[in-house]
């Protein structure tokens, strides 16, 4: 299970592999690049899937997608929160890179005036190199002042919340306090004064979040039916099912699994709404559609947060619980079907996205992005053997093939403060899924081996200016 | 949610109504009765398949056959270890109804005694009504005395190690100091002096565990094709994955999870050959075929031991991780594919084979068996809406719908003792998967409503003569 020196290095990526990489897999591409559909759920747990082994909530549409494409096991996010999680995606590089992730706060909230740095090279930006139409509908979360908005970001539209659905509280008791009391809790819309954008304009505020949901598969749908004549890149990122949990009539109390369920078996039946969609105009051949989640459960929420499954802890710790996310690749008569144990990430959308379309990924900057498309196409190893936790600008574990070496970890459900163990963990993370058996003591060279990989990985990084401790301009 | 006090009655069945049911659905039967085949796994986890989560273990066969037919998330065995477990997926009755379940002893032991009283009658016993041919190969465990064997309960043949395959240990370390010694670690055959018998001989001891999946296998394939041509009743009780565990060469060191994935892995491809063997012989669309374990991961062994994916506990306690096991039924063209939610157990055996098969239940006992089988062929709900947790002749919990309540619980991993909680524990299973938000303070008239089905149940209940407490007679 060692790693040689050479493998150690060849681990830490360069422009140049990634862009020779990209140049010969674009051999095999198709004249027409595809569709790309990325729908991105936010604080969905790993285990919170009918295929990822939830026992009550029911999502077979999503069973359905991964049956005929690719589940993967062992995908994560770049931060366990969600504006660095969402800046990763986008960029392919870890957020330390481009100042979306601080010291000093976890997101970007309402009285933020920075955003995702309008030199950062998005995958609407790459995309663009082919004339894709590019869409967002949905959460944003990477400014929301005019200069940072989708539309500075190589996106051609926006309809959407900007941040996160609990953000603007105009009073009422607190949520958590609300839903110990009373199981049947539902909240109310007008607490979160939210609003809801077309494109640089407020058209709705508080956003009515019940049928939120539906309203942006609507949107997504009246998107792809506008551009099913040329390449599109559609980024569908829900604002649930983040708290407050809201679900439109017909699926409120539906779910065995309660609220949480309904909710989450809406998103369900409205990723099966853009399936058909894709069908009935006969794209479906040519569009490759990625569902995935931006970190893992709230816990703090108690039965209104989700599950990680066996994975230990959730949505603001480095442990896995907080950063693998329920993932699945479909592409019909592309994509070989098959359950992914390999290594990939969000960060590797970018190099992925870049060789299936023929794009050129930037080559002015470091990225921290793996081609998948070897092993979406043709099944072959995942090339990513390592993978880096990040958290409020800091590096707390990083995972090198089956191990994972934790040199800060959070208390795993209040996760307000950083611990510093009194020594290292170390996992298998393959045999111990649940993060409980530290063998640090007994691979004392894994950990050293691991050590200075996260040295060379801390060397390799000119952190950006914090652009989430930004405050709103003076008016 | 609550149940009427209506409900509540006839929630304590009847072998009336049962066999009124049983009368009905039996119109609908086909002329020739299908064939039954039981897989049985030893402590496998509810989380140890691909299909119910497991994010390291690759388990395509039964995955596919959890696509093709019913996979059941609230499947229960009667009681959280092998030899009461087994007692009741064979009879459809609580295992304190025939001795079986002991304050002793929790199972039965080289130097036991004792076994399953002559009287019961066994799922063999229910299909020789209608002259099926019935195999067990695998593990008994219901006494190993010439006269508790299983060609005295119904069988006509039986190949397989009769108990547990750590028992008989003779010498080596410790299993569990060795494997926390070293995760390469493989046991030593040798150090289990277990027999393997034929009907009533040993022909091999110790018996070579390293290849006796495969063996098993073997034997369960020449059953079926010697019986191709009349009905047949295939008991398969694998000895894995319980420890120690052991793989074949071609298995070994072949899974991501380590040596216990190995084990899995091999059962997986193992249960593909049977499934190739009924389509070659064109019998799937007439064999009923389940899938499912014996109890929860025994979690005191580390990585050897299995994952209850997101349930409590395992092995050996109360909680569901020791209760609740993955489950298949699969029946081509005759079984609707789907996710089932309904509640079911293996004391359903006896009342659903009965009705598929056009046999009759023993009328002269109490059953605590429900008929699946409307649920198994139109999707209807599952008739089973309570369930009862008994360990070491004791009720420690009890299922109501949704909710459950613990009297009494043990320490989740090692389960020595039994610990009187300070007040009752009452979760809400479908809601709280890992039953860690007790509501019993906000919900009294839940626990008092279960607390009432539990003394009725009680009253129920004759118990028989505590069977594993009897030693082996003096020569």
């Amino acid at each position: 299970m060692l790693f040689t020196t050479n493998n150690r290095l060849s681990v830490l990526f360069s422009v140049f592999a990634l862009a020779f990489l990209s140049c010969i897999s674009s051999i095999a591409q198709a004249e027409t690049p595809p569709n790309i559909v990325v729908i991105f759920c936010d604080d969905m747990g790993w285990g919170d899937l009918g295929c990822f082994g939830n026992p009550t909530i029911r999502t077979p549409r999503l069973d359905q997608l991964a049956h005929e494409g690719q589940r993967w096991t062992q995908f994560y996010v770049a931060a366990p929160v969600c504006t660095p999680s969402r800046a990763a995606l986008l960029t392919g590089r870890y957020p330390i890179r481009n100042g979306m992730t601080s010291a000093k706060r976890g997101v970007l909230f309402p009285d933020s005036g920075g955003g995702l740095p309008s030199a950062e090279i998005t995958l609407a930006e790459l995309l663009k190199q082919k004339n894709y139409a590019t869409g967002i509908v949905g959460k944003w979360h990477l400014g929301h002042l005019p200069q940072y908005l989708p539309t500075t970001q190589g996106f051609d539209q926006y309809f959407g919340i900007p941040y996160s659905n609990d953000m603007d509280k105009t009073g009422g008791p607190g949520y958590k306090a609300e839903i110990v009391k009373d199981d049947s809790y539902y909240p109310e819309t007008a607490h979160y004064n939210v609003p809801l954008m077309r494109n640089t304009e407020i058209i709705e505020r508080p956003a009515d979040q019940n049928t939120i949901v539906r309203r942006y598969t609507d949107e997504a749908i009246a998107f792809i039916k506008a551009n099913q004549n040329r390449p599109f890149f559609l980024y569908l990122p829900h604002n649930l099912p983040h708290i407050p949990l809201f679900a439109s009539p017909e699926f409120r109390g539906k779910s065995a699994r309660g609220l949480y369920g309904d909710v989450v078996e809406e998103i369900d039946f409205n990723v099966g709404r853009i399936i058909d969609t894709l069908r009935e105009l006969k794209l479906e051949k040519n569009t490759l559609v990625v569902f995935t989640s931006d970190n893992g459960p709230w816990l703090a929420f108690d039965t209104h947060g989700g599950s990680a499954g066996p994975l230990r802890a959730g949505k603001g710790t480095t442990f896995e619980g907080g950063q693998r996310v329920p993932t699945i690749f479909w592409w019909p008569e592309h994509i070989s079907p098959s359950v992914q144990h390999g290594l990939g990430s969000t960060l590797d959308f970018m190099a992925t996205f870049a060789t299936l379309t023929g794009s050129q990924i930037p080559n002015d900057r470091k990225l921290d992005s793996y081609d998948l498309s070897s092993t979406l196409l043709r099944n072959e190893p995942s090339p990513r053997k390592e993978f880096f936790y990040w958290t409020n600008a800091e590096l707390h574990a990083a995972r090198l093939g089956p191990w994972k070496l934790h040199i800060k970890t959070r208390e795993p459900v209040n996760y307000s403060k950083a611990v510093v163990p009194s020594k290292p963990e170390l996992y298998h993370l393959e045999h111990d899924l649940s993060e409980k058996h530290n063998l640090a003591d007994k691979h004392p060279e894994i950990v050293a081996q691991i050590m200075e990989l996260m040295e060379a990985h801390k060397k390799d990084i000119e952190p950006h200016e914090d652009m989430l401790a930004i405050p709103l301009p003076k008016p």
